[in-house]
């Protein structure tokens, strides 16, 4: 009772992931967070996206334990509640195998910052995970792929770089809110492909200079933005 | 008589390959099996996608003697024959000249499993097959083509890995019927665009781990699968 | 007077060009004669595809004098007439800037045979046309240009490869009719991308076997035909 | 008062560059001069192309006043703007982070005139600007763009090559009026993306020669031009 609106707004950002290209049949999720109430929401498994209804979004707890739907939550489920557990300022998540982030995650290869599409959303190298041990595959797979995220991004801001490759396996990004995660995802998959692109080109292709970066980022986030309307 | 139903369900999957931008033209064709009855629903040669009916597609038993059907059937029959014949799992084929994995069997190079997007589907490389004698190109070259398949998978489950690539030809897919077929065709292309794209930006790149692989498969596929609602 | 039909053929033909994604903007041309007439129609030089009517489109005789129409014929006019006094078996030309066959152009670099796709239209690589000299660049460069692609088809059978890549420019096309000759073209701009994916992942990859090559070629071609309906 | 006319052109002429596939969300804006009124109209900040009105267009002097217009103007205003008062022959600017363009922008790789598609509207490569230094970027930055744009043209006549890539960044293109010049971003995207195909296959090809650059350019342009019904 009560979750409507917050289903409503995860079934039209999982929508969105077809529309923009980012998945094929069921080959993503997005969920979004309520802080106030503890829940999050989020896509069914392996439901296709042209019958999904806000009905069958899943409303669990921070641990995971169903608090509304009659469908069973994303297999992704656990890593997606790390990720909020661990970064509290983050509101939605999205997960999908878009065609060339999956390509750099395959590859365990980055996304340097090569120009300033990249540097107007992720303040730097959108950066690849570690290789799972043995045992984290065999254990908790989900929640350890959340928690080798959250160790990837030990000395970095999940608010500034608001995106992940998972090695062999494809991207993660978030946002303020399931809107603003899917958002990104599509930047993401661009400079994805711009930076293949490049690498293609040029193996040794090095980074845009820390000033361009500054520059492009802190005109859009921060104190001193002075982009857009607001 | 008695065919409509199978009829109606092989037009309808032949008509998926044009809406997932997997062929051109009449280069493509499914067929699906009614073990029961021992007779298989093929496309008939060379017809148009946009002018097929249900009457034009082709009913002939497992010798490829027609059943029902005024037209011939697609050429490439004699190569679903003989993966009926040999792989008794199977309930549905498909043939393509998707472009990227076509490009991948025109340079004899199967798709390694690199990610989790193959993985989920495929338990390992998807072969490619060897290259064909003078002999059997130049006597029933169909139903070589199909035994050339069956040999590739001495030592494969083709209900494991439900594709291939044909050498120099272009990729054939199966399942558990024919839109299941044509679902594996789908994922195939994809991966095998992943595959080049990583072949190509690193030549040398390794498969991810078996511990991976068996994670993801199994975790759809058998006793213990816990994906989806199923 | 008389040449409704053949107009509007011309005109289904041009506008088939952006429906298959082979041009932008103009860049594209496609003719038809009538030999028994002794006249081509062309599509004028420069008119907008979304605008073109078939009155529009420009009807000349085999030296290139206007025989019906207001508007100037397209500027590639003396190529297709050169290919029409040479290639006396064709029907229909058609030349493009579509983005694959252009790129090898570009190149110097015919399409190699790799594979059954190519193998099941064009009897063989699809040649690249030499540099053309100063003097027939400065000189009657459209004619010239029709006279260097006839000359790269001094021990090739127009007939059994219908197309060309003209070097720095791009792809010309012809078939039995105009509208054969667009399908040749889409099939081109087809495996010059594979062509492009193989050269690039694969730098010295050989074509395929001329077994193969004659299998798919003649079991699609002549005589001993057996695909399609006919 | 009386800029109607000019801010429905912009509008229109912004609302191309989703059409032809060159922006994602805002990431684009074109502008438009009436030099004989000394002002420019221009996209506003940030704003959505699908919500966009001729309301929204933003009127200012060529020092970057204000006119009319309630919105900010784009952030890259000021490379509009020193783009207009060095260059006197254009009337139209824009700006996109289109895919191939940028990805050669971000190798600080120019376009090499590999083929008569670029010149047809080129005549040359398309530069590519140098790094920014730090003063510049630190300083009036999107200025300092347009400046050095500028200081590339220094011996280049900006109406013979009507675009550049801001390395690190994307594609500036620009024209006789706003259409033009979005006409002419549609061509760079096309001719970036062949000239990076040519690249990957052939890293140390070289340019067409200059007689046939002399004969595609000038059978366009100038005195002696015939293509078209001009």
């Amino acid at each position: 009772m009560g979750y409507e609106s917050l289903k409503e707004r995860v079934l039209k950002a999982n929508l969105l992931l077809p529309q923009y290209g980012l998945v094929k049949f069921t080959w993503g999720n997005v969920s979004e967070i309520d802080r106030e109430k503890g829940v999050i929401a989020i896509k069914p498994s392996g439901v296709e996206y042209d019958v999904m209804t806000a009905e069958d979004i899943v409303v669990v707890d921070l641990d995971g334990h169903k608090v509304e739907g009659s469908l069973k939550p994303s297999s992704d489920l656990d890593t997606h509640l790390e990720l909020y557990r661990q970064f509290p300022n983050i509101g939605g998540v999205v997960h999908t195998h878009s065609l060339w982030a999956t390509t750099l995650a395959q590859g365990g290869q980055g996304i340097p910052a090569f120009g300033t599409t990249q540097g107007d959303y992720f303040y730097g190298t959108i950066p690849c995970t570690r290789d799972m041990t043995d045992e984290e595959i065999n254990g908790s797979y989900e929640l350890e792929t959340g928690k080798v995220i959250v160790e990837t991004f030990k000395d970095l801001d999940p608010t500034a770089i608001p995106g992940v490759l998972v090695k062999n396996h494809g991207p993660f990004a978030w946002g303020t809110d399931c809107f603003n995660a899917v958002h990104n995802m599509v930047v993401m998959e661009e400079v994805a492909h711009m930076a293949w692109n490049n690498l293609v080109m040029n193996p040794s292709l090095t980074e845009m200079s820390q000033t361009i970066l500054d520059k492009h980022y802190l005109r859009k986030h921060g104190a001193n933005a002075y982009y857009g309307q607001g």
